[in-house]
């Protein structure tokens, strides 16, 4: 018990900040907590103590990566690597720059900007200095960047790791720490034509990556709003009663129903005309049909909302790509920065059910999840007020983007290539430089700076006497077709025996064409 | 005042943590303060007055990324991706994998690994969880990753940003937020065979890179201890006095010999010892006359150090990057994990002094660092023990490995880029999709979406009806060397006139033709 009391001293003197001596005071700190804080201070005094020896006073590490983050194997590096390139060729065919900003930025930076989210913001803790947080989205940052740069138009992609301190559901790819894709374009152009090149960037991602078939919804923020508005709901509620409508994907519509008349306070009435709305689905007939609703279209903001919606559908028939595109009443996604269309992609179909040892791990009832759906793999829209929060005089700079929610599409990659037969390579070694006699570490190391040097990717095994087997056996296992093998014989005939390890043939190749016969080789498999 | 005084009530509970009222004592909480906290402090609240809108009660914002880091600009993202490329060829062509780790880490995984430079790692804010920090470096979450893995050997770099606060020097490329690119070899091999290999791997970035002449410093941590031993440094103060050798390269002998006697409490005599051996620079030769010195001799670290170094010697001929490469015995790195050999690439060039404005931005003073050396641009070492401090019984996996500090590569790429008269492009676009005359926008639309599916990078204006020359403004802006420009007649005749952006020559090409023609012209220049 004496090491929990000088524990918990110094947890006491930790919670209260940098400089607490003056007025610490142990047997009072503890006023004032909720029973789930005192349980969280309870298991961090376990875990020192644990770390202190416990009660054996043997050393203990806790070997992990923090809650909700993951490392990446090669074998996962190398599925992330072909699902970037697959992105950025896509982001690159439509002619966008890049750039990218810190992992942090001032707090204030990101303050207002998030709803009710604000509270998964991760903050540094004031070690002097400036008040810093971990970037939330890539979107605040790009608005911060453009309105500090005075730039009133670009399109650009940023790729970078996000933060929230959400629940994690790893097995499901949801993280604390993860990839966004990020394209936008800003400035002021005629409407809906980058709204439309956004949702095609979309439908080539999630075509290229093969990942089954996929539907975009589209919605606009004016039109929930005028559909707020002509049902009867207060102004001061539609946000609120909008993240109501949000969980339409998840629930069902009599569950929505319920909690917009229990805890939204909407009267049933009200909410049956919602849902009425909110059922709705279709494409351009149906923005149509909508601007001539006797209701809605009596309100502006919502006609607006329409006559783009119907502009955005021509171009996407342009695009051709209208056979994945919904326009749906439904669709509200949360941030509070979206002020036109919305979007976002979901996957029709479902990844496996985890093992229920990874379930478990994510704090989820094994059996729970049979056949879980991945959710949205991207979302967007158009935030034309954004810029102006950061502009001393408003000025504000129209934007639309849209952002790929990577994890997710790792997540189902990963399952693909763990049931396929095809082996994974992580790395692109050529050849392997080897020698079946003993004393020729010199000769391999000469030859390897040779094929280096020629731009050859090339191996030899750290040990001055490997056995011919233990080489071979490293190119099965990591996938090197050739081996360039070493011997006494060879060095005096001036060549290399170069064997395929896929047949095991071998031939004679002068040291002089060694490199272009290696080149030709692995060009042609 | 009334103003600054709420703002220092709440900036005193902001310092003394989350749960602060019962015990907050505005007129005490300034106690025990420093005068540099205290300037600090002041300087706080009077942000946050500004921010509250100052004396005039205007709202302020500040527009900036946080002390010690930057945004790159696309201009800026085009150099890295250049410079990253070559190393990342580099790291493949020797056959290494890639791995990832999340960006904070548990923050005991980082303690007890970085001796006095501790102070610089950024904490999280304790949000209730686990306690984290940002990754101070890429080896503690390498070794940590192996650890957890149980995995012995391993080839792999790994390219990501890490985090320091230290005093930020940024016109010389010292950041908080920068990126390291490292490449590791983990395994149990013969003496000295993948220290050479990582060695030929700087040699060869650094050659490609093309950044002028380097020299790459070579010692080890058991010559320098058995140096510090045989000349009468009490063992306990190793360390310290290795901290300040490590200062020859900023410092001349006569003032590091003072903080050696002053400062580290150490007799003239054994100063002077030091300073014969520090002096010595030279190459395998050098290791076989300090085999033979009467003190060195006698120690046996420094002969097993000096053993392996003649061993380095040797393989570094067979792979010819002898001509860089210098034994150095001044040569002492800060970070307290490595046990052997140790390295050290630095660039002979000097930086071109920056302008005064931005010198002062860094808080330098003015004409204070004409031509100034930009330092080190790779190090890296031998770290035997670092994996075994992750590992519950403390089995050991040796490892050597080199981390490129690209931050000071891309300062130095920057200023050549900006002192050429090459045009650095920061899009890969093909061809503008344009037309001449009035409302083409759908044909546009059209061409464009036929031109991405076949897989050619273009671009269309977001613009109903724009002029044709600002479409070819656009196309000498960005350096986008075709247009492809519809007209009635073209799409009355199934062609498209295909202009070259730079001579201006244009011919029509049949429709059929041009996804062809396009990938021809762009494949030649």
């Amino acid at each position: 018990m004496a090491t929990l009391g000088l524990a918990c001293v110094r947890l006491c003197a930790g919670l209260m900040g940098r400089r607490a001596s003056p007025w610490l005071r142990p047997l009072r700190c503890l006023s004032g907590m909720t029973v789930s804080q005192i349980d969280e201070e309870v298991a961090k005094l376990l875990e020192l103590k644990a770390r202190l020896g416990g009660d054996d006073g043997k050393q203990m590490f806790v070997l992990k990566t923090p809650k909700g983050t993951r490392d990446y194997n090669p074998k996962q590096m190398a599925i992330r690597e072909k699902v970037f390139n697959i992105i950025i060729s896509c982001f690159k065919r439509h002619g966008a720059e890049t750039i990218d900003t810190p992992v942090f930025e001032l707090k204030e930076t990101l303050m207002g900007k998030y709803g009710e989210d604000s509270k998964l913001i991760y903050d540094l803790k004031d070690q002097g200095g400036e008040l810093l947080s971990l970037r939330y989205d890539l979107t605040v940052p790009f608005a911060r960047y453009l309105a500090m740069n005075k730039i009133t138009n670009i399109k650009r992609y940023h790729i970078a790791k996000v933060y929230r301190r959400d629940n994690p559901a790893m097995t499901r790819g949801r993280y604390r720490e993860f990839y966004q894709c990020d394209f936008d374009i800003a400035g002021q152009y005629d409407p809906m034509i980058p709204d439309a090149e956004c949702l095609k960037i979309v439908y080539e991602i999630l075509s290229e990556l093969d990942l089954g078939d996929f539907r975009i919804k589209v919605n606009d923020r004016r039109i929930l709003d005028g559909m707020f508005a002509v049902c009867g709901v207060p102004d001061e509620k539609f946000r609120t009663v909008c993240s109501t409508v949000d969980k339409l994907d998840k629930m069902a519509w009599e569950d929505v129903k319920t909690e917009m008349m229990n805890e939204k306070g909407l009267s049933e009435d009200v909410a049956d005309q919602i849902g009425k709305y909110v059922s709705m689905q279709g494409g351009l007939d149906l923005a149509e049909r909508l601007l001539q609703d006797p209701k809605l279209s009596q309100n502006k903001q919502a006609c607006a909302g329409l006559t783009d919606m119907k502009q955005l559908f021509g171009y996407l028939q342009l695009f051709q790509v209208t056979d994945k595109v919904v326009f749906d009443l439904s669709l509200a996604r949360g941030l509070d920065y979206y002020t036109g269309v919305i979007y976002e992609a979901v996957l029709c179909q479902t990844l496996q059910p985890p093992t229920p040892a990874a379930a478990e791990q994510d704090g989820a009832v094994p059996g729970d999840e049979a056949g879980v759906s991945v959710g949205s793999v991207a979302g967007g829209g158009r935030y034309d007020g954004l810029v102006g929060m950061f502009d001393p005089k408003g000025r504000k700079v129209p934007c639309v983007g849209v952002s790929i929610g990577i994890e997710r599409i790792f997540s189902i990659m990963e399952q693909k290539a763990e049931m396929s037969a095809e082996k994974i390579r992580t790395t692109e070694t050529q050849v392997l430089v080897a020698s079946a006699q003993k004393n020729l570490l010199e000769e391999r190391l000469k030859l390897s700076a040779e094929l280096w040097n020629a731009g050859i990717k090339a191996e030899v095994l750290y040990k001055k006497n490997p056995k011919l087997l233990t080489q071979l056996q490293h190119c099965e296992e990591t996938g090197i077709p050739l081996v360039a093998i070493l011997g006494e014989q060879e060095l005096k005939d001036g060549v290399v025996k170069l064997r395929n390890v896929a047949n095991r043939e071998e031939v004679d190749v002068s040291r002089a064409d060694l490199v272009e016969e290696i080149k030709k080789r692995t060009s042609e498999s």
